[in-house]
């Protein structure tokens, strides 16, 4: 029997549906985009000047911008969905506009076009969590800007553009409506129960183990309860802590070996899948959101969203997120329902 | 410069970014699944067996169910994301779960395994729509759904398990986020300004032309000022009607000629693309909502959401809706941005 189940943070509705997973073409995927062209990869060290010019870049100390040599690299997207500094538009009370007023940097993973976090070195995957720390401490001040939005496309079948590893910065104008669900489930948990609602599930989780994937001394990464799609993971620091930028080194490297690990066991268990992650942190809107957890989510992409989700703004999960934190632990052998 | 755009009926805000367009990834479609095989669709006649025995099927007078000889047929789906019946699940304060209850039906299109609504003949059309209003009408009073949801995947690439030309009606135990965002715009737009929310919209669209797609005696398809994703369209009752279930023969003869020509532009313009369909109208759960006013939203896949979408629940959008109505309606040649 299909189930509904609510997400206590946004209170999102979810109908998990474990029976239309026995169908075979379920987690079949389309066969993959052709590879890129190396020489032709904007992200690859040669091929520098084909980005816009570098915002910051790890390097070794001397050695030129913009050119090879560097192991993280930022640059402004050549085609910002945010950007500053256009002719204001104006709307009417009917069609309401405004400019997309922010900022949209790529962050490059590494030089090596096939490498991803799965299979790049923890160090390499710290330096990049330190980036985004760096990119989230350049930007929160700026007043354009009340979200900043980190986002990981990977494979060219989750939206990325390109294949080459790569991370997403968006500095969007506006709190985005689900960011603004879970503050108004967060601030309502902590009134009403005086907790901070990610400390209670991840307390909960730990508890029950039916769900948890992983745990470190920092993190727990649990399928949550209301899962929206098949094998989605939460990245939950276990000490309460509202906004990314706070993360000391400890907390950093620890990080970097779960992302790796997680991420690895998508790769492992479905062939290197597309997916899709971004972080979850507090607004920079100049407010204080102590009730709030960031988190990361990671969502790899299996089945294929359509008219029910388009037209409800529900989603349909085929897998139980017992049966997908059993397999990707290594609790069970086997995708479920396969 | 990329814009923000609010839909005034829901209050979403939508990126408009149009600039990225530019990119030739944007609008290039993974290789198509591999077709079919016609003797194991369950959809085909002579394998009537292969689903669950038919609700109902527009047949000869005298023919026997679950045999051949039907133009449309109506049957439960295999694999239901709402049924009734199973033994009730109970969540806890944190997890809150509750029985999928409500109805999943298969509507299969015509015998044809190849045809779908842009080639079926325009009678073949209208009795689909037919069998949407007897459905509707069969389940409006059933307490234990609140929605009934009508919805079209074309193409496996859009959701589509089957490729055989069909729509899903799923009966919902509640009424859906979206319809719910829809539902409190227009009651407010109603209440502060005196008129219909589609009705203000559908008369200024009709007054400035430029995301008109197509007019006629009943109808105008329009591209929406916030259309969510390229080339969405809306069609729209151009007189005031709250529900689905009131549209009388001559609104439908109307509507299956529109429903056939502007899906038959999308595979006109874009080489039969997958895309999803829906219909938006009144729920069924008792109450009255005379400020709301049904219609179909249409929306090819063209464009794949990625960590931005899943992560902000907000929609970038590469194409302009004026482009798009351009394009669709014959104003300007060529896909715009290619």
């Amino acid at each position: 029997m299909p189930e509904l189940r609510q997400d206590i943070v946004t209170g999102q509705w979810v109908v998990v549906a474990a029976e239309r997973a026995r169908r075979p073409t379920d987690f079949t995927r389309p066969p993959r985009p052709e590879a890129e062209d190396r020489a032709t990869c904007p992200f690859c060290p040669g091929n520098e000047l084909m980005t816009p010019l570098e915002t910051l870049a790890v390097r070794p100390t001397g050695s030129e911008p913009n050119t090879p040599g560097w192991s993280v690299r930022v640059v402004p997207n050549k085609f910002p969905v945010f950007e500053s500094g256009g002719p204001p538009v104006s709307g009417t009370a009917l069609f309401p506009r405004r400019n997309a007023e922010g900022i949209h940097e790529v962050i490059i993973h590494s030089p090596d076009h096939d490498a991803s976090l799965a299979t790049l070195e923890p160090d390499q995957v710290e330096l990049i969590l330190r980036v985004y720390r760096q990119r989230y401490r350049a930007h929160r001040e700026n007043p354009s800007i009340r979200y900043l939005h980190f986002i990981i496309n990977h494979g060219r079948e989750s939206g990325a553009s390109r294949e080459h590893s790569h991370s997403q910065l968006f500095g969007v104008p506006l709190v985005p409506p689900l960011v603004h669900q879970e503050l108004a489930g967060a601030s309502w948990h902590q009134t009403s129960r005086g907790e901070c609602v990610f400390c209670r599930i991840t307390s909960e989780e730990m508890d029950g183990v039916r769900r948890v994937v992983l745990r470190t001394k920092k993190y727990v990464v649990i399928a949550p309860f209301a899962s929206r799609l098949p094998f989605e993971l939460w990245v939950l620091p276990r000490e309460h802590q509202e906004s990314f930028d706070m993360v000391d080194d400890e907390q950093l490297e620890d990080l970097a070996h779960v992302m790796k690990d997680v991420l690895g066991r998508y790769r492992e268990g479905f062939d290197d899948p597309p997916y899709n992650a971004y972080l979850h942190t507090s607004p920079c809107d100049g407010t204080e959101y102590p009730y709030y957890h960031w988190h990361f989510e990671l969502i790899p992409k299996l089945t294929t969203p359509g008219g029910f989700e388009m037209g409800t703004s529900m989603w349909i999960n085929v897998t139980t997120p017992e049966d997908a934190s059993d397999f990707l632990s290594g609790r069970s052998q086997g995708a479920p329902g396969l």
